[in-house]
């Protein structure tokens, strides 16, 4: 697996991206990105498991519905979420004219939108923007397109790799928007993950599900699921043929490139000050792990002691308690940048200062080991703030 | 039901009860409690299920195994959680010394303890106290006793309520500490309920059960459940025999006090400056109802609206639809402070200066109606602070 540095969704073969400025922001930042497959592709997509979901998602359902698209048009600034059927025609014609101006057909274009829910779309403003923004599409506008659906993040999120397969090589590359959460609206966590893999519906959309489970599902901000989170594997086919066994290489690819991005909003996530890995081992299951790890991750208690730098092995055993899963405190161990801060059922000896000291990085790791079983999972979250509070409580209408 | 001013765990016949400092808080603060029954009576109790529980849980499962209890001993200051063997022979010992002064068998006295974990419990100025506690006791005892088990708690929480039987009154008294969480511990939400009535120990336990589902496992702080909660119910038939009828009416009392308790415990959260009650209607189920509640209490991003008096219904509904509970946004009504602010799936139309200012109130009412059914519950909340993120995170070794 090779590092393609400044890869983005444009990195593999066949693939066309461009981000444009439209007026949906009001503050004058781009606003509207396309991805473009110059062949046909297949494509999978998961979807936030919210009961109220955005209209994009209503309209993606159904346009992938043979398992195929070739364009995504994103915008930032409006999530179209909770505007009724008005929501609906409304993504329905930003496929309709992006299919229309790339010469496709409607059901080979999906759409996701981010920004402020309850309020309607500009859609005008969109349409006149869809002739301009397939006009720049271009071989390395990853970058720029990336750039188009920030919302609050501080930072474009982007990557490429490239993997070896049978056959000769694939590209994966990826772009997503940051799980930050500012009022008024939940934010979105949206991906669009390109491959120049040939790879049918069916093994595409089983490849995208299990690297999610272990990169995008393991990150968590404020425990708080969005309506629009959506993330959409294409594979277009513009380089090698899988052979036999090059599933688990192309694999190994996705989940490399899901989980960078993963880092990356955790990392970014609103307020926050430090990116928090929490590792867990000795799980029975694979889904145990991650559940240990994400009742850790939640905890208000965890992220307010790790934001104060505060060695609390208490705060952490106590998350793991309630997490639901079965062990046995007299077994289970904990450990903090390193150190080991509980085992044998008590608290150990540690240097208090030193640990305390260690907590300021921009990293801080928690390991756990429930020692039931051979399962590990690894989680990321951030910190609770001062900030946090601000930039979500400071909202007036 | 008559509620009864300023009445306590005493306020039913037959009680006595003491609180006095021992030194286990160095701030000289009261710090051990007692609560006793004259005669002997049946006691239920209901404990954390969290899977790291405190020795007092330990010997209260054993000592409660017959169902019969005259006597609560409960120290602040040190929750005596992990602690090993050690933390179990002092929470025996603790029993045992208290039933040897009021010439009990150990079996019927049961312990709780609130504070730091991991640190050994004091326990030679526990028992340098009890003699003293007891040599304390006394029939308007509630108040201080109620006192005595604060931790980080700013009000002693006391009160009392009596019911009409057939065969006459019965009243109900309780007091409780608080859920409060501060560095380092995770505070312990501990009750104890007591009345005069007679109720055999398998319908006591009943009661209880009922009760906490409707009252103490409705309020949230921030979703960390201790090592420690406990709520204890003790009968001691000292006043009327329970008549054909009367079964519900005293449930009524017991629901009334732990309800009050709980309002409490809500209210008086570290660093909370409003109480939120979260009512949910048209749920299938009243667990279903909960769900729902619980979800919406739980997510930072309402807590934060809700201290930025930010009429946010979007994140209301957000949190509604991960709740894990099936029902349809488009029929889903919300208001806040009496304002419908969502409902036909959409925002509707109001003031939101004026709902801004409504919100600024010590109390704030969410409604939800899920339009699905019958079932209602009721949860208690507060918001999300700076000052909860400081007194979280402040904390050094």
């Amino acid at each position: 697996m090779r590092i393609i540095e400044g890869g983005g969704v444009t990195a593999p073969s066949g693939y066309r991206a461009a981000g444009i400025q439209t007026g949906v922001k009001e503050s004058g930042a781009k606003d509207l990105a396309l991805v473009y497959s110059t062949r046909p592709a297949n494509a999978a997509a998961v979807y936030t498991t919210n009961k109220v979901q955005g209209a994009p998602i209503a309209i993606d359902r159904e346009h992938l519905a043979d398992g195929k698209a070739r364009a995504v048009i994103l915008n930032s600034g409006n999530a179209n979420v909770c505007n009724g059927d008005v929501g609906l025609e409304h993504a329905r014609r930003m496929c309709a004219l992006t299919a229309s101006e790339l010469g496709l057909q409607t059901e080979e274009v999906l759409v996701c939108s981010t920004g402020l829910i309850g309020v309607p779309l500009p859609i005008a403003k969109i349409e006149a923007g869809i002739p301009q923004i397939v006009a720049a599409l271009s071989e390395d506008g990853g970058a720029t397109a990336a750039e188009a659906i920030m919302t609050t993040d501080t930072v474009p999120k982007s990557c490429a790799v490239e993997v070896e397969l049978e056959a000769g090589r694939a590209v994966v590359g990826a772009m997503a928007k940051g799980a930050a959460m500012i009022a008024p609206n939940m934010a979105t966590m949206l991906a669009v993950v390109t491959t120049d893999a040939a790879v049918p519906s069916g093994p595409l959309q089983e490849l995208l599900s299990q690297a999610i489970q272990r990169t995008f599902n393991c990150i968590t901000v404020d425990g708080d699921m969005s309506t629009s989170d959506t993330v959409i594997l294409i594979a277009n086919g513009d380089g090698a043929e899988l052979g036999d066994r090059d599933c688990a290489r192309l694999y190994e690819g996705i989940e490399y490139a899901c989980r960078q991005m993963a880092q990356a909003i955790a990392r970014d996530a609103e307020g926050s000050s430090k990116l928090i890995t929490i590792a867990v081992r000795g799980a029975a299951t694979e889904a145990e792990a991650r559940q240990v790890g994400i009742a850790v991750a939640n905890s208000s208690l965890v992220k307010t002691a790790a934001f104060g730098n505060d060695p609390n092995w208490g705060r952490i055993l106590c998350a793991m308690g309630y997490a639901g899963v079965d062990f046995d405190p007299e077994r289970a161990r904990v450990s903090l940048c390193g150190t080991d801060i509980y085992g044998n059922g008590a608290g150990l000896d540690f240097d208090g200062d030193k640990l305390s000291a260690a907590m300021q990085a921009e990293k801080m790791a928690i390991d756990i080991d429930l020692a039931m079983g051979a399962a590990t999972a690894e989680i990321f979250t951030c910190d609770l703030t001062y900030e946090y509070v601000r930039l979500n409580a400071e909202y007036t209408t």
